[in-house]
């Protein structure tokens, strides 16, 4: 058999479609919302593979579909299978599951131990090291290997870092780069609860550096987080950003009712 | 029933829809003005939603409708609605209503209170203070739960602060943008009763940062203002704008029939 | 009746609209050319309102139509009209005649006089300044109230001043900024007879922030002015341009033709 | 009769049209071919008019028709005869021929002639000078009135020359452009015989300041000349290129044939 | 027989096709995958050209197909026998092979024997430069008449180098461009074995200066080498990237049937 499985040696394929529903077809055709149904049946009844959906606000799509897992061979013969639905694929971006190159390492944990808690008897570092272990294990499990979570709304957008003139991200040296983010990262903590994001890396592969896929249960909360950021160095002088699409969360059936499509 | 809403914790949800007419449809399907004065009287029937309707110049679009209320839920059923008719979404635009951050506080007023008028005698700045706040008030309920007022003209456009070189307005301290965003409004007010701008947040939600929407009962005014803030430092160095759509502000029967569709 | 005139308190409506010919609509429908004449009488029929047809070259549009007067309402209905033809409205712009703010004052050619040609008595100066005001009057008079003129070519682009770092029209002050537009008209004076400018305000109300539209008898002239204004500073550092459409001028019936629509 | 001739005081009108085949109308209609030659004919046959066809690689064009000559209205004409054909228009580009405004005057070759050649007997400088004015002529005459060459592979790409910042093209004296046209240019008599350049002016007439031809029998010489003037100041501070069409020139019917069209 | 071999002096065409299935077509015309196999091997058969398909992910395309090989007519003739199969060409790309200008020459290798092996013996030199020669034929021939190996991913894009302010890469001088190359196929070397990248050049002949296309069997090196470049200077300063196609490489029946063609 052919479809023999594509797997990245570090991280899962991830696919944002977007689709206008092609009306005259939905009209002609009933019933339209069965392949769309059937095609995440195959995709995620075995229980590696996760598909969102939601209902988009404005031209850009009707109806956004978000799939991934560790198969990028999958997710190709999802994308194929949907093409069987009276849809239009009108946008989409491709990326993969990363952990942050950003991320805080045992040695950053030791030194903010003693720093700011003054802690540096060999045995407490040592529990709460392991503690920290448990934690950020969980941390970059979710980022690499992450469960969707149950939201009500999603903004999802690309972006890339800037290199122009003295706005220069990739000029920058590591430790300049982890610090700025680490204050990037310190604001989207104050939202924890609030908003979950997920990063996906797609340079090399799409046409911007990263997807952003925002969940919230409040819409404010989406404008609020994106909004707050932009002030921080890392958005105002190093990043650039691509369309956005926002909509509504709904389960499979109910986002392509609400989308006009029948099942 | 799945068509529970969803609200923003702060802000209505507002959406700007742009249609071309599907002319071979519409001779095919007579009566298309229905489903759209269906569609917007079972949004706006219990007085908690708003749409205003505009005949538009140009390509970009034939009609323009403008709907917002508190439930997205319901703003996204209403684009489906109107999915019905013969009409192609050739752009939009999604936005909540928002507070401005750099709206005066009272110790602003009171300072104002004390050095402009030399109002400081206990009471008398009390009494001030307590008709500022009805007033501010007001405002501030105008623009989170804005009452779209009957002007004859309007025009749409999104548009974002710019982050360019030494032109970075999120690099700027708040104390700055507070006092360059005064300047502006001030430039605004000189338009009082000529035009009303509505100005709402995309940023996290679609491609610009904001939408404005001005009305008039002049054409003139609405060029006019814009041109005039275009040498504000807000807007000449600071602003990027989107595209921008003109039209003719009308009855929703009235704008259907003259962009072609028959009830 | 609804139709009520939509008119600017100062300048009149300016549409130009861009056309491609859907050939098999004009397949099978013969005939297209009278839905074009038949709107283009209703609009014109009372003399206050004048259509310029133009084939255009190149594959932005088949047919250029560019409808001015004073009632946006009636431009709204003229657009509307045209839709009944098997045309595709792939482009447009929308503007207003205005009066330019950098045209001379009385006091400037009070005092040029003095300077340049030594007049300093009174009643020579009342004299020559009672000449200038009626050239002036009637130079403003064909800015706001354009007659358009017969000319065999025609150019048709709009542009914006430029904000980007250091080359930032809008934060020029007024004295600089009429310096620099007096030098430019200059070398627009140098083209009289051979070319006619107008250009009409946008800003506010179209994607840029004027709209210049250009004529002569002589192909060549429309390359040689805008070739030759590009090295004045006004446009070297200043100016933005969008897109271009140049065409043949031709009577309506015989535009039609040239672009194969048959009456 | 209303066809009457639109001619430029200098310079013959050139029109670049790039089609895509329409295939579901060119298996409906066969005989798609027909409508092509027969336009060529039409415009060609008197000797005065030239048509250069070419078969497109990729996405960009099917077929490219390249059509000059001195009567505008009769390529507007040309234009609309190809859209009997099975062909959609997707790109175009219209410009004039013209002459360099940089080329050698007779005083430069009297300079040069004196200083690089210590020619400076009057009657030696008058025979070399008369020499020059022929080859000059017949220079600006090949740009003015060219005559196409039969090469195998064309190019072609319109550009603008630069305006930001410190790289203003248009805020340099003629002395200085004049100097680096002059190097521009010494590499492009370095492919003489290997590529035929015919560069036209469109500033005020299409989007970009001037069109490029390339014309070459050796494909790699097209990449070549580009990529070696890239290095020139010219190009390197003051050149922005428009998209590149690549082709291979061959007759009309062979042209045709080669995209699907028969005869 | 008019279709002669148009061969470039130097370099092999190549051409990427991406394509988007016409399912309507598809469903109206099954076997439709027989176009595309026919063509393939009318390319390939005789072994002097060859092609490569991909399932792409996402909405850019269906399926990708990459050609190459001496005959710019061929390659032509294979992309109009695609047309007849139920696809849609939405991009494509032109371009020719080369060699790099910044190869190390037999000079820069004699030095580098002498510096970092210390190798002045002129019989070990010779037999180093010997050894050195064949495998430096053997990258060059691989660049110039490359065999496209057989990996499971595929990443396509085009890029220019930039020429804006101070980044102008054309305004560096050649031993500096060579200097900085060097690092950055330093950071290529690093990844030998686990992607393969194929430079072609474009300059002249479609809208960017290079193609670049990365084979690979882990989708994961297809981010890691462009994310790991981004920071070497070449990229940071002076690259500018267009869009990115990613998809899984397929035996062509397989391809087809993973995009919904049957054979």
């Amino acid at each position: 058999m052919s479809d023999e499985p594509l797997e990245a040696s570090m991280g899962w394929g991830v696919v944002h479609l977007f689709y206008r529903v092609d009306r005259s077809r939905a009209d002609e055709e009933p019933g339209g919302a069965k392949h769309v149904l059937d095609a995440i049946e195959r995709l995620t009844a075995d229980g590696t593979h996760q598909v969102l959906t939601f209902a988009a606000l404005g031209h850009k799509a009707d109806l956004g579909v978000m799939a991934l897992g560790p198969d990028l061979a999958r997710l190709q013969a999802f994308q194929q299978d949907l093409a069987r639905a009276p849809l239009v694929l009108t946008w989409s971006y491709a990326s993969l599951t990363e952990q942050s190159e950003y991320a805080a390492t045992e040695a950053d944990e030791r030194a903010r131990l003693a720093a700011d808690e003054g802690v540096t008897d060999p045995d407490d570092v040592e529990a709460r090291l392991a503690a920290w272990r448990d934690r950020i294990e969980h941390y970059r499990e979710q980022r690499i290997h992450p469960r969707l979570p149950a939201r009500r709304a999603i903004s999802f957008y690309p972006m890339s870092k800037r290199r122009t003139g003295a706005d220069n991200w990739f000029a920058l040296d590591f430790a300049d780069r982890k610090r700025l983010m680490a204050g990037h990262a310190r604001v989207g903590r104050t939202y924890a609860g609030r908003v979950l994001q997920l990063i996906t890396g797609s340079t090399g592969l799409d046409d911007w550096e990263w997807g952003v896929t925002l969940l919230a249960d409040d819409p404010a909360a989406l404008k609020e987080i994106v909004y707050e950021m932009r002030f921080d160095e890392v958005s105002a002088r190093y990043a650039d950003f691509g369309p956005f699409v926002t909509g509504l969360v709904l389960e499979p059936a109910e986002a392509l009712r609400r989308v006009g499509l029948d099942a």
